[in-house]
């Protein structure tokens, strides 16, 4: 049986282009014990494997040229030679950018689609709904009637962080990159108050006005100069989880910009540099509060997502224009 | 009855000169109950108050101008209306650069000057002294092994958290500004390493090679060019203590440098500002420790001592040409 595969083609220098995969086919080998073959249904594309495209050691490993692209995909078990998946089950794993794979039992976790939506285990109750809430509640710890700002907002990280943040009683502040993001995020999901970074005259100054009291928490995907005017913002005691730096990822050389280090001194700024596998512990705790938030219907989810495998690239390079609002999904049916 | 004092006669831009201060002599009224006259012994300069000369909200209130500049100060007793105080008592407080003062007994804090040099109530169990211990046992939290570096390292908070962090058990590194402070950082406090920033091509690649398994704990006095050489060589899950930022305290514009947050985020590095007035409740503790390690001869101190009061202006701004070794103080016979 064969299978299509998105494979890194070349390393990028500065914003990946669509040369930078190359897609290709490949004959897949017969079911040994304990594996599955599958069948991906979901791909998650997210900003933090820009990073991995890169040859230099960071928390996660770089992908080999010549290899697939991996991340978190849904798929459903074609075929079973494992003992705990049966063909129809979905799982959840980490799997390559392809339409068929082979993997191990194992390492897969298989989900309850009757629960939520499949996507959902790619977004609010996977890796972006975990980052959201350990960054709020771990890190940020905002308490009631405090102002948390969050920036990439209307990403599947930032609408979630926005909506924790709005449960422990915050007044929140999305920066985003379009009008329409800003009214999904006051109508959709309950932020106070949102700025439009682009078409924004000083985010600093329109910050000071929406926050005249300051600011106490600041969740951080974008870095660059809106993490700067939110810096000259920030209170005494304010804490930074900085989760996310989308803005610096296609740098090719290192951004110059105001040192930091002064202010966050003189404020006693907590700041923290965090992945979800700092947490891996306590993903069971988070999950489960994620997902009773969610049947509650306390806390909501949004996907834009993108139909055939082929326009995988497509859907990655749009997460660095901004094409997003929520998880940005691609679907193979 | 008359007295000296220094007052700030104008705002700084950038490096204070002799002419920020101006020396005049004022009548002191009469005591009131409750109330000491005291005569200064040994007064403090430190580089924050640097910050406090400037007109922009801090931590630290600012100085008024036409005001006496104010700081730690050992005095002695040489009248009293306060029932808890007798003439000859040498206490600390928060007082005015002036020869004489009356202040309320209720705000000074008697000392034991047969436990410890009248200055180290200034110094290693004092201000600095507790800066260091916190810093170190809260923020860097050192393990065994683990390598900790610390800026600024000749200074009174400097050689204090060099000492602690081997207590602990770590291997410490510490950045001076001269070939004589490293030496004696070495021999005399047990630095494991040194690096003199000022003859060095590269502190970045000198320390990649004095700590090739990468920097723990970094705990900051300088900012500027040494905390990006520093960044540079963190590990995952390092901490840094964000204590002075010396390098820019006297700068007329924002500093601008490489962007540090990319890096802060891949090494899930925290990153915590702070000041010793955060730790008002744990005061105690953290003097009875330093008290004890001194004792126990397991950590020593060092001061640079100005004789003279009219020097006081001289001593200050020599903080920030390094003229330092340890605590920088200002004797008044």
């Amino acid at each position: 049986m064969d299978t299509l595969q998105f494979v890194l083609a070349s390393r990028p220098a500065g914003l990946p282009a669509p040369e930078t995969f190359r897609l290709e086919s490949k004959a897949l080998p017969e079911l040994k014990e304990g594996e599955v073959l599958l069948k991906s249904w979901y791909i998650s594309v997210d900003p933090y494997m820009r990073g991995r495209m890169n040859d230099v050691k960071s928390y996660a490993a770089s992908y080999d040229i010549g290899s697939p692209m991996k991340g978190g995909v849904v798929a459903k078990v074609i075929e079973s030679k494992n003992l705990s998946l049966v063909t129809g089950d979905v799982v959840v794993g980490m799997l390559p950018w392809s339409t068929y794979c082979i993997e191990n039992g194992a390492s897969l976790r298989k989900v309850d689609i009757e629960k939520a939506s499949p996507g959902f285990f790619l977004g609010i109750l996977g890796m972006p709904g975990l980052t959201a809430y350990f960054g709020i509640t771990d890190i940020c710890r905002p308490e009631k009637g405090e102002v948390v700002v969050i920036s990439g907002a209307a990403g599947a990280v930032g609408i979630t962080a926005g909506q924790i943040a709005k449960i422990l009683g915050a007044k929140v502040i999305g920066i985003a990159g379009s009008d329409e993001k800003c009214k999904t995020l006051k109508e959709s999901f309950g932020f106070d108050e949102t700025i439009n970074y682009k078409s924004s005259k000083s985010v600093r100054t329109e910050l000071k006005s929406l926050a005249p009291e300051g600011i106490d928490c600041y969740f951080d995907n974008v870095g660059g100069d809106i993490t700067d005017a939110v810096i000259a913002n920030l209170n005494f005691h304010s804490r930074i989880a900085l989760c996310g730096q989308i803005s610096q990822y296609n740098n090719t050389r290192v951004h110059m910009g105001p040192t930091i280090l002064p202010m966050l001194l003189t404020r006693s700024v907590l700041l923290k540099g965090f992945i979800v596998g700092n947490y891996t512990e306590k993903f069971g705790e988070g999950q489960a509060q994620l997902q009773e938030w969610l049947t509650e219907g306390r806390i909501k989810f949004m996907e834009t997502i993108t139909d055939g495998f082929e326009n995988l690239p497509e859907a990655f390079l749009g997460l660095f224009s901004g094409n997003n609002l929520g998880k940005m999904l691609v679907r193979i049916e």
